[in-house]
């Protein structure tokens, strides 16, 4: 491995990933496990799946769902998105420039069909197996980006932000996405660089308040320095998760990813759920001076949840 | 084919194009061929690929040149983006936050090696068939796009500007594109929309005075409508042209293409050439005040090209 560490630095019992230091950026093996469950016939993903997601921290499932319940999940994010503007919640966020609702977070507070699907087997109980440990929701939200001018979104570790801004301790928590729309090459899928979450890049430049506000629409604090982007993207390769609607991508906390922008007519929209191991639940940020939002990082409904087996239906 | 041609319009004999039109976006059929020869065994290309070309707009030639001719051309390329800042000729175009060198327009006048590769058989030649006629350069250029923070171009007809902003009269123009780097579905690469060559889509909106100046940032006026760039995807579907450095792309002056943006850290280069047939030299602008300048639009130094064979070399 060509990526250098520094040298071994002394972590104190209460921050095992210091970041968002004023002088340097400085990169430190991960200390956490990637897959925490051993693999066995009961497990719900294969063992290759299981080698895969270790090797490469993620993992792309399709064919996961039946066209009827697929149907449903497109019907009812659509009627989400459709609430009259004076009867949205605060939780939705529209476009810069327009009433249309870009993302609606608390996803699962909003729709018992969406709360439904994060408790699902093939959701909370493959999230379970790959933390070993019971789950919750640290954040969910339906995304919708429309074509032709569909944003960018740059490089970043999920898990430097939750943990300098949410206060998640250690890298126990996975996302999931389950796109809603087909996601091919050319309308700016997600691309992760795989084998990234084995390294912690804990970033330069200390957080700004109320850093939310901003990093929402284009990060700039807790992202990597170009030239570290360009030696992890030389080393590891570049990977992308493309797939028809229905594919559920999952991606641990710490794997480095992004999307291109999408000039395409071809919208993209998925439904984003972020488990967190209830062992690993949010302490004080460790490099903010105040919790972002509930709506953002749930710390207040810490509920675990019971994962349920069978098909979504209608009512 | 699903896209309903407009009642037919009498054109008179000296626009075969409107657009820029005032109240409304409208979309004819093409009045002139795409691939202006018949094929023969003599043709710098296969049949195959004359089809293909003809069928879709666009083809995609690898291979065409040797690992020391694109060493030539990549240093050649490089050396010209490194002239000193009080050295360079107001045809280098800098980046809106930097100094450094995005474009060098009249290409083949600040580079004799630039030129050679214009005239080549492997790019006038196939001109020359292409369009059944003695080329010249409309436009020449040097493109380059940084990694991590690369602007998308949105989709747009070449021609449509051509025809409106320089006079060209007719359809029998076509697009080099020799890539100075690897280009993959990553990193911003041209995409197309094939078969839209056969459709001229006259556009929405007069033309601003002095429209260059923006539209070479973003296009604004001579852009189709989105729900018209929707059906033409939906019908003709979208296909990107990548490939390792010295792939060549030739297109056709009225295929409709565009490109995402780039957050990766491959940058994008590439040397681009505009052949237009001497027989479709330019007239007065069909649809703006004053012709753009001859940086932009080539109409003082109209010298028919004589292809030359062979390999490039240094000096």
């Amino acid at each position: 491995m060509n990526i250098s560490h520094d040298t071994l630095q002394h972590f104190d019992a209460v921050d095992a990933y210091p970041t968002r230091l004023p002088d340097r950026e400085q990169i430190t093996p991960r200390r956490d496990p990637v897959l925490w469950s051993d693999w066995s016939e009961a497990a719900p993903i294969s063992r290759d799946e299981a080698e895969h997601y270790r090797e490469n921290g993620y993992l792309v499932r399709r064919d996961m769902f039946s066209p009827d319940e697929l149907e449903l999940l497109v019907d009812t994010a659509k009627h989400l998105r459709d609430t009259d503007a004076d009867k949205r919640p605060a939780d939705f966020v529209t476009e810069p420039n327009s009433d249309d609702v870009r993302t609606v977070f608390r996803l699962d507070e909003h729709s018992p069909l969406f709360a439904r699907l994060a408790a699902d087997t093939r959701l909370a109980g493959v999230a379970e197996f790959l933390l070993n440990d019971r789950v919750y929701l640290h954040q969910s939200r339906l995304n919708y980006k429309p074509g032709f001018k569909g944003k960018e979104f740059y490089w970043h570790s999920d898990f430097e932000t939750w943990h300098a801004e949410d206060g998640l301790p250690r890298m126990r928590a996975v996302s999931a996405s389950v796109l809603l729309t087909d996601n091919s090459s050319t309308n700016g899928p997600l691309m992760l660089i795989p084998g990234s979450q084995g390294e912690f890049i804990a970033c330069l430049g200390e957080t700004p308040d109320d850093n939310h506000e901003s990093s929402l629409k284009a990060q700039e604090v807790g992202v990597p320095q170009p030239d570290t982007i360009t030696r992890f993207a030389q080393h590891f390769g570049l990977d992308t998760a493309t797939g028809p609607t229905g594919t559920v991508v999952f991606f641990d906390c710490n794997t480095l990813h992004g999307s291109n922008g999408n000039i395409t007519p071809d919208p993209r929209s998925n439904a984003f759920f972020v488990f967190n191991a209830v062992t690993n639940r949010p302490v004080s940020p460790f490099a903010a001076s105040k919790p972002r939002p509930q709506w953002l990082a749930n710390r207040e409904l810490i509920q675990p949840i019971d994962p349920i087996e069978g098909r979504l239906t209608r009512g």
